[in-house]
């Protein structure tokens, strides 16, 4: 029986997976990035502990075709150095040869948010898909397009970075240093900036209450916690957001027609009051295309393990039906 | 010699051609399309259109592999149903059957834009680039994606439409019924729109006089006619739209990361004073990718041809290098 080894390297954590034919998780292992250190000493971890995991489910090299490598940055798929990755602050590293050093073994590589994308395409909400868009609303937007059961790593090979596609022409500033960006709408950042504008806009509105007064305490919960008790000012941060969210996912429909969205990230734990209205707001701006309708919009299922089950798969769209 | 046959069915005319492996034009014929009449008899005439011109290069059937149809609607790829033509006032058709009726070859159907864009990109501005977009400027903004060499219909088959992306949202309505699209700020439509706008703003704007203080007459041409003169109305108009083309084609960059951008319709004959800050103001947006740059933005070459090329070239992705 064929198996898949995924390395998912982040900002806090290693994480490793085997993974089955069934795309199962069958043993997992993680240990500290401990950002900072050396970047060889971070690699050669990543690849003992992909050993480590491999041992343990009682494999060997034998059993898995290639190792697949999940990666906080962007990545040039012409020569596969990564472009930037913040968190461990690489610029235009030339990640590959050092793991090889470490472990030279058939290698794919992937952005993070390709992985998860192409987990939960191929493992978790979005099975049996072949055409899907991912977004993972956290601190920004991470967002992965899945064309055909492979990550789309664009036609001049920099990679699709959907959390940075113009919304609102001139509007809020963008970590990444442009204006009116996805993200800078869509992110919980934004959904918390939004929250603590409207705090100080409105004096008696119940999301005070709720972060005690603090507005540090604001999370990407308390809006809907005040919508939900029929605050209007609750009301209105969230009908915003979710405005914002349409429009950044009308565009990416219009442009990709993907079969399903996917997103994740825990916001969407908030549930139907997000994802029903959403979905309603979606299809009121993708007119052009008459009466086909929008494609499915789905909650991610597969959570922090997306990534390491998507780096597992990076190879295996030619294996699988 | 193979050669290649392209029918294209436009609001005006039905225009065909015969294609050599060059991919040049050997024959050209064009006939009324006289909308309004019984589709089947338009129809009819596009098939006796493509086998006069056929017969004219002194070809026959078995010098080509298929006929290339380009039709000015949105296609449902799933069942080739034509899901909406605005100037034929077709919708939901099944156009296919019709078409065999008269002729019995094997077809390739595509958007009058996608047709466009892959004559551009296999035959014009872009030739030798197998991933390109391209963005025709007129009474809308059509809008093709070409991906290793074939026209992008979708993940979920009902087409790409690149002038309906949000880049502006609550913005300006589209003629598509929502707001914001890019099409509704980019277009020619639009362009003529704002100058109109800033000439009732500006009592002392040389545009006034441009069009010989008839609003009727302002066109594409008039406002950088007037930022050549130095006038400040026609200059803001100007940098506006330059500056909503430039959200519009960072976004198509951000997404899908082509590896040129062509544009087509009359506005691009303004030449430098349009690409040259247009280039400027995409890049200044696409900050997400860090030092790479951003893919060539260039003119279509093939003007009306482009359609014809394009629909004769559908199904050579396979024969060309």
């Amino acid at each position: 029986m064929k198996h898949y080894l995924g390395i998912d390297l982040g900002g806090t954590d290693i994480k490793v997976g085997v993974i089955d034919e069934q795309r199962t998780i069958v043993c997992k292992h993680s240990v500290p990035t401990r950002t900072g250190r050396p970047a060889g000493e971070i690699i050669a971890d990543m690849a003992a502990a992909g050993r480590h995991a491999l041992n343990t489910a009682g494999l060997g090299e034998a059993d898995i075709g290639y190792v697949g490598l999940s990666v906080p940055s962007s990545i040039n798929h012409n020569n596969n150095r990564l472009i930037f990755a913040p968190n461990l602050k690489w610029k235009d590293f030339d990640f590959i040869p050092y793991f090889k050093k470490e472990w030279d073994v058939p290698l794919y590589m992937a952005n993070d948010a390709d992985s998860a994308a192409l987990g939960e395409s191929m493992a978790g909400a979005a099975r049996g898909y072949d055409n899907a868009v991912m977004l993972t609303l956290g601190t920004g937007i991470g967002g992965g397009l899945i064309m055909n059961k492979r990550v789309y790593v664009g036609g001049d090979g920099y990679g699709s970075e959907p959390g940075h596609i113009v919304i609102a022409m001139g509007g809020e500033k963008c970590g990444c240093g442009a204006y009116g960006c996805f993200e800078a709408y869509g992110s919980v950042t934004a959904l918390i900036r939004d929250t603590i504008r409207a705090i100080e806009e409105y004096p008696d509105t119940v999301m005070r209450d709720i972060c005690g007064g603090d507005i540090s305490r604001v999370d990407g919960r308390t809006p809907f916690k005040a919508a939900s008790l029929g605050d209007p000012a609750g009301m209105k941060v969230v009908n915003n957001y979710i405005g914002y969210l349409a429009a950044g996912i009308a565009t990416l429909i219009i442009l990709l027609r993907p079969q399903v969205v996917i997103l994740g990230g825990g916001v969407c734990n908030a549930g139907d009051p997000l994802f029903v209205p959403l979905r309603e707001s979606v299809a009121d701006r993708v007119r052009i295309t008459g009466d086909v309708g929008i494609p499915p919009i789905l909650k991610a299922e597969l959570g922090n393990d997306a990534g390491i089950i998507g780096a597992a798969l990076l190879g295996a769209a030619g294996d699988t039906k």
